[in-house]
């Protein structure tokens, strides 16, 4: 098979919208009369943004619905996707399932895959894509306000602690037993993109980011770009994590102390464990917004509507410069907690 | 270094015409009224689209050129680029040139880098770009008539060539020598997209293509889009290569069996190899297309005014299923040539 056959065969489909579809130098397209083009590029190599046991119909929906996250978090719709795929051989059976996974996420928001390429060496795969809204009503991260109420959609931590069990297994390192649930490993390897939320926040939201890196990071970068600070507490994020210690480094390290037999202490570090995945892990793919307080119910209803557990998880405060995002406890203290995303190159 | 600190010294600076810049989940951006944009997307990877030891000045300029010359073959004006970069690690000083010549191509044509993302892993450049163009002035692959001229601009073989006298120094095998010119390696390295062409072809060309695989083989995707065939005539190819065999193989074989000694036999196989750099090999980024007869002249002034070399290289006929692309010799005759292109996985 070469490498024109496998595009022809596998992703390749007659052109719907598009003003020129695949198999031209370029494509061509256009927003609709009024509207812009949300455009975001995400590359996905493999054991490092997904595992090499990762079945490929879930890698591609995985690689699809990370960049429709991205769409989601502008409150874009889908439109065009474009393609790199850096293989090492030419495996059919799994480039086949690769293929369903993508068109099965695709055809979700009627998505034509527009353009694209294939090239030979390590696994990799390169995403584009193109969603659609008219200019002024993007969710973009700037718009935060103090006195804005700061919501989650779904669950957080769940992602980070199924991968956390995932790479455990792998290694076998033995130790104290991570065990997620196969809701959980499914919302890691295959997460669903927020799309029809994102749509809804048209007008309601002031500001939204999607939260691929971690909450806590994610909220520092609403916090700059609104210029502004972030409350968040912690006993209101929701999680399908079982036992999280949701009490600061000091208290969890007085507990530590007090343990008196090595199951107690190894339950102790996994809670602690489950705080880290909680605040800081990535993967979740959920939006991470802001509204003024007087949209509370109109956002509880959307979240409703759209079966998503979600919650009100803090508030907006005026800049603190030294402190742009707080994590306050079940006391409402602030909590002596590190704000770090992930860095590829740390 | 951080990953973010990188992205903000090197690839970030003020957005000027987009809608949203760099710096949210996504950029925004729309065409001018009645355009469109024409988007591709290219991935180059270490060892394969480049060799490690390029300059990253030169790498950069690579990366946007490849990416524009799609652009230039849909006649189209370069606005926007997403750019994912994959590296091994932060080696700043690299990171600093490759960054200088991204930007000395981007602004060329004041184009903006709208977003994109780094990520850790073996060297890889993703880059998306978007054009702009009156949807009905683009210049796709399907236009080429029977009786249009068939023209290309530049010189072919010489990037090829190139490319063949670096990996033989580099694996120093000994054998006959093949000695690229300073021109010939710059071409091949440093590359520039026919922008100004392809936009002055609008109106003018009926089919358009770039030649990044080899001209025998990007002659057959016109020929097989426009549902024609195509004939060139092999003594009208431009090339920067002194001693070419412009003969078809029996009469090279015939020379061979005849040589004298081994400096003759040398010369000769070399001289094939020419024809086969002239013929089958990529990188050359020049534009093949296809016009009306009387837009002959026209052409020619375009080409003089761009100070390319190019020229009239053959004719489009009605489709000979059999036979897409002819190559023809001095006296006009069907040459024994198999039409070839670049396949990653052969």
């Amino acid at each position: 098979m070469t490498e024109f056959e496998l595009i022809a065969r596998y992703f390749t489909r007659p052109n719907r919208s598009a003003l020129l579809g695949n198999g031209d130098d370029c494509a061509i397209v256009a927003p609709s009369a009024g509207n812009a083009f949300a455009v975001t590029t995400d590359t996905l190599i493999e054991g490092r943004h997904f595992l090499p046991t990762l079945d490929p119909f879930k890698l591609g929906r995985r690689v699809v619905n990370v960049n429709f996250s991205d769409l989601a978090a502008m409150g874009a719709l889908p439109r065009y996707a474009l393609l790199s795929l850096t293989l090492p051989q030419i495996d059919e059976d799994r480039i086949s399932r690769f293929s369903d996974g993508l068109w099965s996420a695709l055809d979700a928001y009627g998505v034509e895959l527009i353009g694209g390429n294939t090239t030979k060496g390590p696994l990799a795969i390169a995403m584009t894509v193109f969603g659609e809204l008219p200019p002024n009503a993007a969710l973009t991260r700037s718009g935060a306000r103090a006195g804005d109420e700061l919501w989650v959609s779904g669950t957080l931590g769940d992602a980070g602690w199924a991968l956390t069990s995932l790479i455990r297994d792998r290694s076998s390192d033995g130790g104290f037993a991570i065990e997620a649930t196969a809701a959980q490993i499914e919302k890691y390897e295959s997460p669903n993109a927020r799309v029809a939320l994102g749509l809804a926040l048209r007008g309601i939201a002031t500001s939204c980011i999607d939260i691929s890196d971690g909450l806590l990071s994610e909220a520092k970068h609403l916090a700059t770009a609104s210029a502004v600070s972030i409350e968040i507490d912690i006993e209101a994020i929701p999680s399908g994590i079982e036992a999280i210690d949701r009490s600061d480094k000091w208290s969890a390290a007085q507990r530590l102390n007090a343990a008196t037999n090595v199951a107690e202490r190894d339950a102790l570090i996994v809670a602690q464990l489950a705080q880290h995945c909680l605040l800081s892990t990535g993967d979740a793919y959920e939006l991470l917004f802001t509204a003024p307080h007087d949209q509370h119910d109109a956002i509880a209803e959307i979240l409703k509507r759209e079966n998503l557990p979600g919650a009100c998880i803090g508030r907006v405060t005026t800049l603190d410069a030294a402190n742009p995002v707080r994590v306050l406890d079940a006391q409402s203290r602030a909590m002596d907690i590190e704000v770090k995303g992930w860095d590829h190159f740390a």
